[in-house]
């Protein structure tokens, strides 16, 4: 029992350690050298539990595909309007961007061009956004005059802007930079009414 | 002479294979043999035009710069507002990177993670929305209650995330895509006035 919680741990360290270098370096050029050396675990250990730098990266990016799905499952508090859960949920996703080298390597893999192409995390944040304005448009929620596909591509387009410059500069992940894009986009996007409820720095306290 | 014409030619066919070998590998797993085989030269040539993998990459980065220079350069059409020019701008910038394959290729050679961070194109861009955002609230073109950085941050997210995008799915830098952008922000963006002018598809045909 002992024994197989120290392997859970060592598995744990190494997807770790496994995104801080490919979040480093790119997938290409990351050595599993410098990913079990700075996991501090043998060579062995490593192939003992991933067959190859390969599979090493599908789980990091299959974990933070899991990371990504509690960030997207956030109950909406009681009476918040789908509105303000998109902003909240943009937010929360700037912030675990900003901290969670698992969540953001799992981005950058998906879009590196030396692995194949598949449904990434990109994709899913789309269909959630998609699906999560169907719900604001159906509770009238959205301006008459907007098409709600406009909305879908503008909030992608934007929030995948944010993630992909944040790979770089933090700055484009902090909550000044989030609470910019909404203060911009909320009057565009919700009816008068609702926008004196709506809030563009988000409702959650961290 | 004619060897002159012949060794530029060479060197233009060079710049542009290696700019679809890198576009598709990505740069840390291109290798100079595929690139100076698509380009149907020796590989003593391809040592001849460029020391290393590096300073290739490096050209392509400048030519790519030099391109999106020439993309930003573009006069307004006399009396067209600097929004106008800003959507224009948008939709040329999404059209160039469908079609050429140096300028696509330096974007996204200037986020991989296997090369130093330095100066590189979406930085340019972000200057140039900037500037030409400036200008447009001096002329009065922006609505009074919007806070003119709130706009280069969304525009700029914005149009990253569809150059990011647009590298899997070209579905997002299609002209369509653009327009469905800037319907949803002109109304957010430009004061009421100026609405009836401004045209989210664009004012110059292609």
């Amino acid at each position: 029992m002992v024994k197989q919680e120290r392997a859970v741990r060592t598995r744990e360290t190494l997807i770790r350690s496994a995104a801080e270098v490919f979040g480093r370096e790119g997938f290409a050029r990351a050595s599993l050298t410098a990913i079990s050396s700075l996991a501090g675990v043998s060579s062995g250990a490593l192939h003992f539990h991933f067959e190859s730098k390969a599979a090493l990266a599908d789980v990091v990016e299959a974990e933070a595909l899991a990371r990504l799905l509690a960030v997207t499952r956030t109950e909406p508090p009681a009476g918040a309007s789908h509105v303000q859960l998109l902003v909240d949920i943009t937010h929360r996703l700037a912030y675990e961007l900003r901290s969670d080298v698992v969540l953001r390597t799992g981005f950058t893999l998906g879009s590196e061009l030396s692995r194949p192409a598949r449904t990434g995390l990109r994709e899913h944040w789309r269909g959630w956004v998609e699906k999560e304005l169907e719900r604001a448009e159906a509770h009238g929620e959205l301006r008459t005059e907007v098409a709600a596909q406009d909305v879908v591509t503008t909030v992608v387009a934007a929030t995948v802007g944010l993630e992909g410059l944040g790979v770089r500069d933090a700055m484009w992940l902090s909550a000044a930079t989030v609470s910019r894009l909404w203060r911009l986009l909320l009057p565009a996007v919700a009816p008068a009414a609702l926008l004196a409820d709506l809030q563009a720095g988000g409702t959650r306290p961290r």
